[in-house]
């Protein structure tokens, strides 16, 4: 009989895990004079993982990520940290920008900040803001040597992760294994440009398990196929996506055999770090620029798995559905038509569609259902569309929220 | 020397086509008491031809119509007529809804302002509105019942069509060929549900010239790729989009020679087409629902035309895109973000982009231009958008809008 894992939630920023430590700090590249340059450290070397935007204008800290992570492919290798920055994206800034984004690598190893022995090398890199202009580096500079990386440091960090996100984002999650209790967790920032397949979100992630580069890099892909994929807010997908994991080990005593994928308490850690990475998704979902009603669309029934992923993201991305959740107006119609253009298999005769618990069509006709009591469900701060296409086993879901005249405000009066 | 043939475009309405008769009602579909319900008739029997929704949600009048077609592909077969109503897309309506729709051939057909021998199949049908409402088929047959059409109801009917249009679109085209006067006239609604490869529009269009039933599908498919197609008010799809084109031979003697692709009018005819669905496409995006701004996206460069098609309406897709041109805010790195998620070819390194007559990029890197000066250039009723991509010879166009607080307004205060 294979052991059973409890799997604890809670809340806390990346210090949660054991030799993890963080700072943010001011340093002027936001005209707010809010929080705008960070970092993440582990104090023990550590395996990393990490996916990114597919968009082909990535920015340079993008690209910077994938050098290190590829150098990190194998046994053995690690990295130490992620130095970060918010209000300039380093992005379509060519060769400056990439020497700009070597240059904060550069900078955080060197400070006096820095645990000891961190090679430039093994630091990931990671901006958000605007794209188009170069970094200050005499700001950004000054700031990178201001921080001082410690336990108590991740409330300032996910600070200074922050665009227009109007609160902070964590989530952790724990469970016992090898006699050790073993910690995932992580801290994000997004509310906009954010689409499947990775948005302007930035996630950084720690964990004090022992896991081998490759199943580490498995496990991310599979969390976030179900999480960070699955959250829209406006169908823009950045140039700057990025999620990180790295794992110390410092949990278990040195020489504890690192996950691979074949260990029982590998079901408990794959747990642990989905259960990071949904509640990091939905918060970004939740805090959706402009926002004033968090969606979950769950579709069931689909001919596969992709094709339920396909119809839950075209829903939650569709802007006429995200109109009507603003109104509160259960148009359903909109939810079959964003279904039936999902590229997704779809019997227009077979489909059921509920929100909350109002059934409003079953066999892709209206039922005589309730308007006020449909349109009730939809005045809270959470609306639940449920699709069933009656084609399969496929089922997956989608988090996203209303669009609203105050999205469009804020996305008129950004640069200028 | 093959001839020239001079393309002379001007406003009228589908009635402008010898031959075309038309007509617009109220029978108490809309709420408002606005005209929702008309027909386009020819007085001779037509050739055919069609292009419909991808969604697979299709509403039953364009199963109809497909039907329709379908019966209409052989030589010598023939259409006569357009039956259409708006306030109700019969969409999401199940065999009932099939029912209805057949119904409204069969009232066309018989009504008392049909001309006389058109057969219920000869008889397309159209319909715009909410999704999943039976018609009520008791006010929409004494609407059809009461319809007249004529020579000078083309103004009538294109009210018909209407649902949140502000203005009605038409456009007409004209060419001297085979010793006759050629016409070339439509007339389409939309505003909003618009999105790439056919949205919420209807679009009916009428010729005089004679043409084979095949050739004139392959001019419509032309015709409305680089038109219909590259639209964007807002990225939803309908269950409803109808193109339709009726060749009527009215304009030259009998037995004159059809159309075939093979004659050297055929240019001037496909030239006249053209001309008619991209001033039809464009009155569309003008007319975005809440829109502020018209905006022009251009895309040079391209690997490929479908590449560049990809580009274009991504960008005129793109919310915060969109939002930047409503705050007039040159805001480049959002356009060279949604062209690095089209799926298209691209090197961050090689592109340009233009707003009006100002150079904001090159080779991917912002130049130090005016932001005032550009600004400036997005301040009018028209957005001109210029990227080049510098990686061959594609180029497209796409038509889109602003997103404004108003589009939000209009979208959550739909149906209740």
């Amino acid at each position: 009989m294979s052991p059973t894992y409890d799997i604890e939630t809670f809340s806390a920023d990346v210090t949660a895990a054991r030799g993890f430590l963080a700072d943010g700090g001011t340093c002027g590249l936001k005209t707010s004079g809010r929080r705008d340059v960070g970092a993440v450290l582990s104090a023990h070397p550590a395996t990393a993982a990490g996916t990114f935007t597919t968009n082909k204008v990535k920015a340079a800290p993008v690209l910077v990520c994938q050098e290190v992570l590829a150098r990190d492919a194998g046994p053995g290798s690690h990295a130490r940290a992620i130095v970060f920055n918010s209000g300039n994206a380093n992005a379509a800034t060519g060769e400056q920008g990439l020497a700009n984004a070597r240059r904060m690598q550069a900078l955080l190893a060197a400070g006096p900040g820095a645990a000891p022995g961190i090679r430039p090398e093994e630091v990931f890199v990671a901006s958000t803001g605007v794209i188009g202009m170069q970094l200050d580096m005499g700001k950004l500079a000054a700031g990178i040597r201001g921080l001082r990386p410690s336990n108590d440091g991740g409330g300032r960090a996910v600070e200074a992760m922050m665009t227009t996100d109007t609160v902070p984002k964590t989530a952790a999650a724990r469970f016992s294994a090898g006699g050790a209790q073993v910690t995932v967790a992580g801290m994000a920032k997004g509310a906009a440009m954010i689409a499947p397949h990775m948005a302007t979100m930035l996630a950084f992630i720690g964990t004090d398990a022992a896991v081998e580069p490759a199943y580490l890099q498995h496990a991310l892909l599979d969390a976030v196929e179900d999480s960070f994929n699955m959250v829209i807010v406006d169908g823009d997908m950045s140039t700057n996506d990025t999620t990180l994991l790295l794992a110390n080990a410092a949990a278990w005593p040195a020489g504890y055999t690192p996950l691979d994928g074949s260990q029982p308490e590998c079901t408990a850690f794959e747990a642990a770090l989905r259960s990071v990475c949904l509640r990091l998704a939905q918060a970004m979902a939740r805090d959706g620029e402009g926002a004033s009603r968090f969606m979950e669309i769950r579709v069931e029934g689909a001919a596969s798995v992709e094709d339920a992923r396909k119809a839950a993201r075209s829903i939650a991305g569709s802007n006429l559905t995200k109109a009507a959740v603003l109104g509160a107006d259960p148009n359903w119609g909109r939810i079959a038509c964003a279904a039936g253009y999902a590229g997704a298999e779809l019997d227009p005769l077979k489909f059921d569609i509920a929100i909350g618990n109002v059934v409003l069509v079953r066999n892709g006709l209206a039922v005589d259902y309730d308007e006020s009591a449909a349109s009730a469900e939809m005045k809270g701060k959470e609306v639940n569309i449920h699709m069933h296409l009656h084609l399969g086993d496929g089922a997956a879901t989608a988090w996203g929220c209303d669009l609203t005249p105050e999205y469009v405000r804020l996305n008129s009066e950004y640069t200028t």
